[in-house]
C-alpha cells in the first residue's frame, strides 16, 4: 500500500508526546500515557483529537471537569474503568463517553487491566477554558506571565 | 457487563438516521449510509461526533470543502477511498484524514469494496459555515425561510 497523502495520515507516522504539564505528585500518576496529536498534524485548529495509548496502571488525566470545552472519548481497543461523580464503570472497544462544558460531572480513565488500552479523545480548542479538579489539591491561575499550577489555598506549586 | 450509564453510551444503543439532505439526483448517491449522532447523544454542542456505516458502493457526501468547519474522519473497520482535488488514495482500519476550514481541498469517501466500512466522522458546529461541490451542481443559498439547495445558476432544486 502506498504511503498516505495529506489530507490523508496514518497515525504511526505521527511523533509520540510522553509526559504531563501536572506538577509533582500528579504528572507521576497519568503513568504511561503516549499521545499522538492527530488533529494538529492535520492541520486543524477548531478542536484537537488525540490518538492515546494508556498502559496498565495509567490515567488519561486527573478527574476533572472543563467550563468551555466539550470532551469526547472513544475506545479503539483494550479497556479503561471511567470514574465519575457517580462512580465507576468498564468500558471495551467500541463503547465511548461526552462531557458537556460546564456540566460539572467530573471524569477520567483508569486503566486498571493487565493491557494497554486505546482511545481517542476529542475537545474543542477555544479561549479562556478552565478545569477543575474536586479530588486533588490542584487548581489553574494566571499571571501576566501566563497559567501556573497552584494549591487549592492559592500557593504555587 | 452492565448497561453503560452516562456520560459514557454504547452506540449500538443510539438511532440510526438514514437519508440525506440533498436533491435528487444526488441522494441516491450516497447509497446505504446509517449514521448514529454519539456527541449530539452525550449533549455535546461544540463538534458533532457521528459513527457513520457506508455500504459498498455508497459515498460519505458529495465530495465538498467547508468555509468555517474542520471536519476529521478515522477509519474504524473495511476500506474506503478517498477522493481529493489530487486524486485518489485507499485508507483502512486505523488510518485518518483532516480537512481544515477554508482549504479548498474538496473530498469525500467512496466505498469501491464488497463490503461495509465504518468511520467516526468528527466536525465542529458554527454558525454561517458554507460548503462547496465542485464536481456537482449544486449550492445552497437562503432565503427568510432558512436555507435552500440551488443548481448553480441560481435556480432551485
Amino acid at each position: 500500500m502506498d504511503p498516505l497523502r495529506p489530507p490523508a495520515l496514518d497515525p504511526a507516522t505521527v511523533d509520540e508526546r510522553r509526559g504531563s504539564g501536572y506538577p509533582e505528585p500528579f504528572r507521576s500518576r497519568m503513568g504511561e500515557r503516549v499521545k499522538r496529536m492527530l488533529g494538529e498534524a492535520c492541520g486543524l485548529t477548531r478542536f484537537g483529537v488525540n490518538l492515546v495509548t494508556l498502559g496498565p496502571g495509567g490515567q488519561s488525566a486527573l478527574r476533572h471537569w472543563h467550563t468551555l470545552e466539550d470532551e469526547f472519548v472513544y475506545i479503539l481497543d483494550g479497556e479503561v474503568v471511567l470514574v465519575t461523580n457517580d462512580g465507576e464503570q468498564r468500558l471495551t472497544r467500541g463503547m465511548c463517553a461526552g462531557y458537556p462544558a460546564g456540566s460539572r460531572d467530573a471524569h477520567h480513565f483508569v486503566n486498571r487491566s493487565t493491557a494497554p488500552a486505546t482511545y481517542l479523545e476529542i475537545g474543542n480548542r477555544i479561549e479562556g477554558d478552565n478545569a477543575f479538579y474536586p479530588d486533588d489539591d490542584l487548581m489553574w491561575c494566571e499571571d501576566e506571565n501566563g497559567a501556573y499550577a497552584a494549591h487549592k489555598d492559592g500557593r504555587r506549586y
